[in-house]
């Protein structure tokens, strides 16, 4: 039986044969551990005919040199100079690399010493790391799991008086309990603060009636979940309810229209167009949602400008939010999976 | 009075004179954040004449539109769009940027809109970050101060029994109670397991007589700490007691000769030679150390190939570590000011 690795190199072969190239240099992190199943350092060069791990020393005992098909190079100097000694010897023309993974400056020095064709590909591994196999979802619907636990828990212990960062290290805790990391420091918001997507949980304590914010996700096996639930503290003025409604419906008419083949720009479109008509379309101030795996952002990435067609097997969080800046604001944020059937809340 | 960041941005300007540069475009979320005070999403372009900060709408209500000085612009579209029509409004001929903090993606993308000339400036910006001022130096000491209460600590709770999942668990808990996050996830290491100098905290359980290494930190107002400790739980072969001492004294070593005018890649070279003469030059698996402040690794980098000349007003991490595969490892990592009158260990 081929292990995950073999089948994700497959793919990858398949895109390079596609684009004419005869190796791939894969620099990204979470890439990199995808590719190799072994760690998330150095830097791999893939040809047809031979894989190479370019590894700092540090990194050295992380790998043995008799992990099948690998040829592994430890470097004490530079990559770009280790990259030059292996292109000398390997016969290849045009070799791929994830442009968005590779700064500016790292490209110029690998591009002076490398002897081949250097080709931009804009994504490409990040593509195939998109569609998720069992073993993936599996450890993605663990650290989901141990996400609404936390919320569970959370609603248990909330009391007023408590401040955003008590309530973010207390998720924390609750999380690496349970879980191998949390994918990000939580946000929580409450009261006016709700209205900023990205606020940082401070000193500010919970009062009664106001919305509480919070955003949050575990981490399994390199997995990440993010989940977000806006909730009313007692009681708010009537129009939290009617944009708390308009928010779920809004989440709703995304996961109907979530099905492999359409574009993911389309999502955030449809959302966009019926906040539209809701008159609040300043009010919406990110994307329709983004993919989530071995980051908590990846593709396909729900926004406009992004052609990513949508596959079985991706996993993406759908997370529209309305917010009125100075008052507050309502996110729900749920990961859902793209099935034949169409879109499911993961579960 | 002029603010912090008034000074930074004088430097800045100093620095495009040199290169005659009119423009700067600040892409690092650190540098940016460094530069405005402000926040650490979007997008900012330094002109001698002014300022502009490039938003996209998550962010509009962290700055507000009479922040002095500041031309906001919220753009829902493309950042490269939002770069092109302004470079059309104003004259700028050679503009800047951080060739190690812009993808090559999104460097193809800007090229092709702004009108300007794109030149590359490797690290420019976090050349002047490294050369800390008081209100900086104040939080680096707050973040040291509770890393080091956090070993306290976990030296006080820590047992035969314990998982080094959970004394990172504990580790976090601690700083997240006074700080407002970790620099990083601490490393844990039991017995033989410290020979990684990058390893993960496993559940794997502390027993008598092994070595323990932790390096963690506290991260205070965007400020980061980073140390590291190795200790003997019980009684060890005397091997490492000889090797924990030879580490103390390379870190003594490299401290002794940290002063203005130094390359950053001496210090390194001064443990490499003192290492090779003791016969332990292969189990040198890292640089002597890095520049701390905002980023947990910044610049100066203590390695091979980094010619930054130390400054008055940095501060770099000190972490020679010495590992025998399979066996164990010693690490030892202090923060350390340079000062006219040499390194000092931060207190």
């Amino acid at each position: 039986m081929q292990s995950e690795q073999e089948l994700r190199w497959k793919k990858l072969e398949q895109k390079l044969k596609e684009k004419d190239l005869d190796a791939f240099l894969v620099t990204g992190k979470m890439d990199i551990f995808y590719f190799s199943g072994l760690c998330s350092g150095g830097t791999v060069l893939f040809t047809s005919k031979k894989k190479f791990f370019f590894l700092p020393p540090m990194y050295a005992e992380e790998i043995t040199k008799d992990e099948s098909g690998w040829e592994v190079l430890v470097y004490e100097n530079s990559l770009e100079s280790e990259l030059e000694n292996v292109s000398r010897k390997i016969n290849v023309k045009r070799c791929g690399f994830d442009s968005n993974q590779l700064s500016f400056a790292l490209y110029k020095k690998i591009k002076e010493k490398f002897k081949a064709e250097l080709v931009p590909c804009d994504g490409m591994a990040e593509k195939i790391r998109a569609i998720k196999d069992g073993k993936e979802l599996n450890l993605i619907r663990k650290a989901r799991q141990i996400t609404i636990d936390a919320f569970y828990h959370l609603k248990k212990i909330l009391h007023n008086g408590m401040s955003e960062k008590e309530v973010a290290n207390e998720a924390i805790n609750y999380i690496l309990r349970e879980a191998d990391d949390v994918s990000f420091y939580p946000i929580v918001l409450f009261g006016k603060r709700t209205s900023r997507p990205h606020g940082k949980a401070t000193e500010q304590k919970l009062r009664d009636n106001e919305l509480v914010l919070i955003d949050m996700g575990a981490k399994i096996g390199g997995y990440c979940a993010d989940i977000t639930r806006t909730f009313m503290w007692g009681k708010v003025q009537e129009k939290w309810e009617k944009i708390y409604n308009f928010v779920h419906t809004l989440q709703q008419l995304a996961i109907q229209h979530i099905k492999p083949g359409v574009k993911a720009s389309k999502i955030d479109e449809l959302i966009r167009e019926e906040t539209a008509k809701a008159g609040y379309q300043k009010k919406l101030l990110h994307g329709a949602g983004h993919g989530i795996g071995l980051e908590v952002h990846e593709q396909p990435i729900l926004k406009r400008n992004f052609d990513t067609v949508l596959e079985e097997g991706m996993v993406v969080c759908v997370e529209p939010g309305i917010y009125f800046a100075g008052e507050g604001g309502v996110r729900i944020e749920d990961m859902v999976l793209v099935t034949n059937q169409g879109g499911h809340i993961l579960l």
